[in-house]
């Protein structure tokens, strides 16, 4: 019979139907991706067309030949702008609104048009997430930022046009429902309990064993209980660390490892599907709390959300990360 | 600038990203749709194809012919299964779950292969309003039901495969997060004002004017100031009425006049778009509160969330209400 799952995390239901349930097997991307090449001039991103883009924010470069391997600027079309006051309006006493106060960046993971995360070095993919928590802090410090969210869109059906390997910070001046609402379940379950629910989770994770990917002394990856969306994949450390600003340099090249073998999974497993991956952290001003962990979530983009998502906010998925787990584990990577 | 503005009715914010902004008529869908045949024998909901469908639980017929306008039956790959103990199971004191009943139904909404909704008679949109309320009356008895969504999907990236027009309900036995967090802005609204949110929410948008697309006796269509998607249109009544079940059969006329031709202009602004709707109503068993409205939101299915939303919440979108309000408003449907 189908079952009905509670996430820990935000108490939303998902249904797990059994009826219309797929092998894991089934949703291995079919086609075959177009060839894709390793410089286009067109590409502000890539090695040689620097000035196409904005003055950059950060950039890691070779000591010897001081060509960079990872470079960071303002988005070129930025959702929020970095100026103005943040002070809600509100129109005829109801519809509240504010200036969009915020930074949007872009950080390109590598000179090379076409090489994909998943295919990089350690060393590459490291260079990638430090880049990511030196952007991090140096964004949290701005007085109006409350929240920064670090993500990658991989693919069409992810939202993205830009083939050149990318992901993107944005910080923000609110609070959002969605992160209040994980955030107050959190908080619930360590008045409860006086212990984190993610560490807690992680605990739990290990202890059912049936949906781990894999696991290392700090890290351990696996596929939700009430898993969201098909081969949903969370990267959950081990110590408790509610903000990824305090990741240390040993740790994230540990982090380095683990993201590297997972998408390599999904790339070998799946055969190079779309994807968003998204990095969960504590808010500005809450880095040292005691009730949330910070934790990055991949999510292929295998389905589309339908009529009743939209409407009742309970996902109906049909694969179960008991089966998606076991087949990503068994994916060869070494 | 940009603007963010917070959604009245969730308290959710959406950026207004007026730098990457577009046009209303960017939207309009670019390719011609393949052209769809009358009457497919492999279609299980084609007039002369019943047998292929399971029993029905309701059928409009012509008292002359015989010959149905509209069926309802139990969905062949269902979601939930209307039998089984709803009791809440705990794996290991951690993992909430239960067996998933709930009832997941197909209306079909003309005996026609390729008779879309929109280019429907008034009488055959009222059919098939008919049916949802009938079905949503009968399923709303059964004692396991805490809530019922009815739903369409039109198109490929609406999460829809099948052609033939229908509709869909589904009776979940659960309160989801999402429509409690609703409830919990709407009652918290009512206790300090007295009032309806959604009833002052429909005053509000009549006053301020710039985001109505129709409005008739009974019913006022607007895009919605935080509106989270390109296009996403809301139909709101006048009335003070929180279930669906109590439209009366002479509001319902007027109903299927609003949607027809909200669905028409749609059609016809932006060249037979994909889009999902859904009709969002009380709690069974809080029919008559005063803090609710029903009403139905149409998401016509134009961009791909991709990271930012995923981890924040947070929808940006590249088109102003006001804008494609104007736009759709100015539709020719007479």
């Amino acid at each position: 019979m189908s079952q009905i799952r509670q996430d820990p995390t935000t108490k939303e239901w998902v249904i797990i139907a059994r009826e219309r349930s797929k092998r894991p097997s089934d949703f291995v991307h079919a086609k075959a991706r177009p060839e894709i090449p390793s410089f286009l001039s067109s590409c502000p991103f890539c090695a040689g067309n620097e000035a196409m883009a904005v003055p950059e924010t950060l950039s890691y470069r070779d000591e010897k030949t001081q060509r960079w391997r990872v470079r960071a600027f303002a988005n070129k079309f930025p959702a929020l702008t970095p100026q103005g006051d943040t002070t809600r309006s509100e129109e005829k006493g109801f519809f509240l609104g504010m200036n969009s106060v915020g930074v949007h960046e872009v950080i390109v993971e590598t000179p090379v048009h076409n090489k994909a995360l998943a295919l990089m070095e350690d060393t590459e993919v490291m260079d990638v997430l430090r880049a990511y928590q030196e952007r991090y802090k140096a964004l949290s410090r701005l007085p109006f930022v409350k929240l920064i969210i670090i993500f990658k869109n991989y693919g069409l059906a992810a939202g993205t046009s830009l083939e050149h390997p990318h992901s993107q910070l944005i910080a923000v001046p609110v609070v959002p429902k969605h992160i209040r609402m994980r955030h107050e379940v959190a908080v619930r379950y360590y008045d409860d309990t006086g212990r984190c629910l993610y560490s807690d989770l992680a605990v739990r994770e290990l202890e059912a064993g049936e949906r781990i990917v894999t696991e290392t002394e700090r890290f351990v990856v696996f596929h939700p209980f009430a898993s969201h969306e098909p081969f949903e994949t969370w990267i959950l450390p081990k110590m408790q660390q509610a903000c990824f600003c305090d990741v240390s340099a040993e740790e994230l090249k540990e982090l380095a490892y683990v993201l590297r073998i997972t998408l390599l999974k999904l790339y070998r497993g799946l055969n190079n599907p779309d994807f968003n991956y998204v990095i969960d952290s504590a808010l500005t001003g809450e880095e040292s709390n005691e009730y949330y962990l910070w934790h990055l979530r991949i999510i292929p983009r295998l389905t589309e959300a339908a009529g009743f998502e939209i409407g009742s906010g309970i996902s109906i998925t049909t694969a179960l990360p008991e089966e998606t787990a076991q087949f990503m584990h068994d994916v060869q990577v070494d």
